[in-house]
């Protein structure tokens, strides 16, 4: 509970009458204040104010249901531009969004090395390059990383592959952009991502986004927010949801962590392993072992490929019946790079989460592959921003 | 969001006020306006108006910090009554409580009979007795039932116990007593009733209470609110989360499920299985094999019951574990009847979840046994009626 003013009135009413209109193709003064509750007056003052922002357009007139047509407003989604990250393992991408979550310019750089001086720089190579060729005002930039990060300071806590340690990732971007700065955990931006542009949205308030790449991680959204937890952490189910009592050692420390057995770096460490006894790939040639080459020998049939990906798949569709058991939550997302294995995959996912959860909650569930393809932590990092009202009416 | 109008802000700057006073021994308008950053003008406003609903009463005066000696405010406890239920196992209680969650009455009657109707009199009984003492005026009456429920209308969907389906639990009782009336899981109230009376809150947001008696659920308090899931099963770890791959069968139909191994319904059976066996329970006579004995036997040391006692610990550390390592929720609050096995008990739990849990979490964490005795459901339904101010202020 928090003291209310006038002044928290009129940009709640601002922020609802803007909400309603982006949330829609197109709509009229009329539909908004049926759907707000509030007067014609009121709607017809704050759209003024939209429209001299450059925030939203009249777009023409739409259909009469008796009486005059009304005319049609719609939000100018490339008033405004975000930048938004995702500094992913092996390959560093970054994006100009614009207020819709369309990607308007992107670039991406691989990392060659991984000490933290050098992160910082591809990181910035990337922004510059984006600022430069960015032609609307900039709302903000936001960032997806790997890791544990404490959104709230801009902290970096410990992020393993950039050897970063309480870095101020946060500080080190706004002092050099001059604006504002999210950094969050990649996951949970993947997870906000998905809940924003994926098509569920506003309809559904709880989601679980699991992004199962070279490492795991999770994003809750719980009642339309992402949920951090006391320290940052939440969704972290790669190290912590134990699947193998006397498992694989895990790079966490401890052993059997479903990371050991339900990530590309695992399969990829198993598929490397039966090559070195051996075994071709089905479809490949001698030479590094890559993710691609995972794929293109799963999809050919390979006999001894198959068991270690659907073995994977198993387990994470056990950590999924635990966690959607738990939450009760009924929508799951998948992204990241293990969803390349398709529908065999997502199959025996569904299979092993559904017999290890109670009946009654099966029907309900519905776990499926993510609909922005590798983009989802990149509009999740810009999502946080583009929904702050006070950055984008400044 | 929502429209914002006038009469909200004087609503919520009159809630604000009241839940400043309500939370502090005593306090001053001087105070309540530097913390609420109101005027003093409108905070006397509002204070009259409270002292008016015999809500808050002036108490003497404090301390001058220069000038003249602040008159002290205090919520008047007892200017409110609520009714809460606890519709246990084999055991129904119920209490008066007042606005700070002290017992002013209390009553419990023995279930001998599982119908669903039979359920329903010993309900009705408790209440109408309850009704009959009390001399205040009456905010509502809260339920916590085990099962399924759907605390929005009030239906107790499942409670396989009092053979409950579909049940309109809340609506019978609102038209027999005309009072609002809040039903929700019992692991759900125990939650509240241990959150906001157990001496964590306002300080702690998050929050995981395990009931840990006959059955195993959990209540998952998030930035100070329940989490009930999509369906409002959110916290059933007794059924979902499983704990040995080819384990017992279960009530649920599944099989090796929490509750048959850490329960209290599952020590039981395990104890008299060795008593049938031709053991004697340590301090025990021959005959029935209560709860009681148990912690009779265990307390003596009984070198059979040990293992077993020490066995649904390991297990329930491990739950504690994943839950804790999936949500980053620090605090957990154990309550129900197994914490009756006392310290050997608990230290089991804390190292069986310290070692399953990522290293740097563990410094962290903090899990005991709740301080609320065994009335922590029936205050939690309570406080969520105490907590709506729609109700209390009519």
């Amino acid at each position: 509970l928090e003291k209310a003013t006038l002044q928290q009135i009129k940009e709640q009413n601002r922020n609802l009458v803007f909400k309603i209109i982006r949330e829609r193709l197109n709509t009229s003064r009329a539909e908004v204040a049926r759907i707000s509750h509030l007067t014609r007056t009121t709607v017809s003052d704050i759209v003024s104010g939209l429209i001299c922002e450059g925030l939203v357009s009249e777009v023409g007139t739409g259909l009469s249901i008796g009486g005059k047509s009304p005319i049609l407003l719609s939000l100018n989604a490339d008033a405004r531009h975000l930048i938004g990250l995702d500094l992913a393992y092996t390959r560093f991408s970054g994006a100009i969004v614009n207020l819709r979550g369309q990607i308007r310019e992107m670039v991406s750089r691989p990392l060659y090395s991984y000490d933290s001086d050098n992160g910082l720089q591809v990181a910035y190579e990337i922004i510059d390059h984006l600022m430069q060729v960015s032609n609307r005002p900039l709302v903000g930039i936001g960032i997806g990383t790997p890791g544990l990060v404490s959104t709230k300071d801009g902290i970096v806590i410990n992020a393993v592959n950039m050897e970063w340690r309480n870095f101020p990732l946060g500080k080190l971007l706004q002092d050099r952009y001059q604006l504002p700065v999210y950094v969050l955990n990649d996951c949970q931006a993947s997870a906000i991502g998905e809940y924003t542009y994926g098509d569920n949205y506003p309809a559904v308030r709880n989601m679980i986004v699991i992004r199962v790449g070279h490492g795991i991680g999770a994003g809750i959204i719980m009642d339309g927010q992402i949920f951090q937890g006391d320290g940052g952490y939440a969704g972290e189910i790669g190290h912590v949801v134990r699947v193998q009592e006397n498992g694989l050692p895990c790079r966490c420390g401890n052993a059997g962590c479903l990371e050991t057995v339900a990530s590309s770096g695992a399969v990829l460490q198993r598929a490397r392993q039966l090559v070195r006894c051996g075994h071709t790939l089905w479809g490949s040639e001698p030479g590094e072992v890559t993710f691609e080459t995972l794929e293109k020998a799963f999809q050919a049939g390979d006999p001894l490929l198959r068991p270690i990906i659907l073995e994977a798949a198993h387990y994470m569709g056990m950590a999924i019946a635990n966690l959607v058991g738990a939450l009760n939550i009924n929508k799951v997302i998948l992204t990241g790079s293990m969803t390349g294995f398709g529908k065999p995959w997502l199959d025996v996912i569904l299979e092993t989460a559904n017999r290890n959860m109670l009946p009654r909650l099966t029907q309900e569930i519905s776990i499926e592959v993510g609909r922005l393809k590798d983009n989802e932590a990149i509009l999740g990092a810009t999502a946080l921003l583009a929904n702050n009202y006070s950055f984008l009416f400044k």
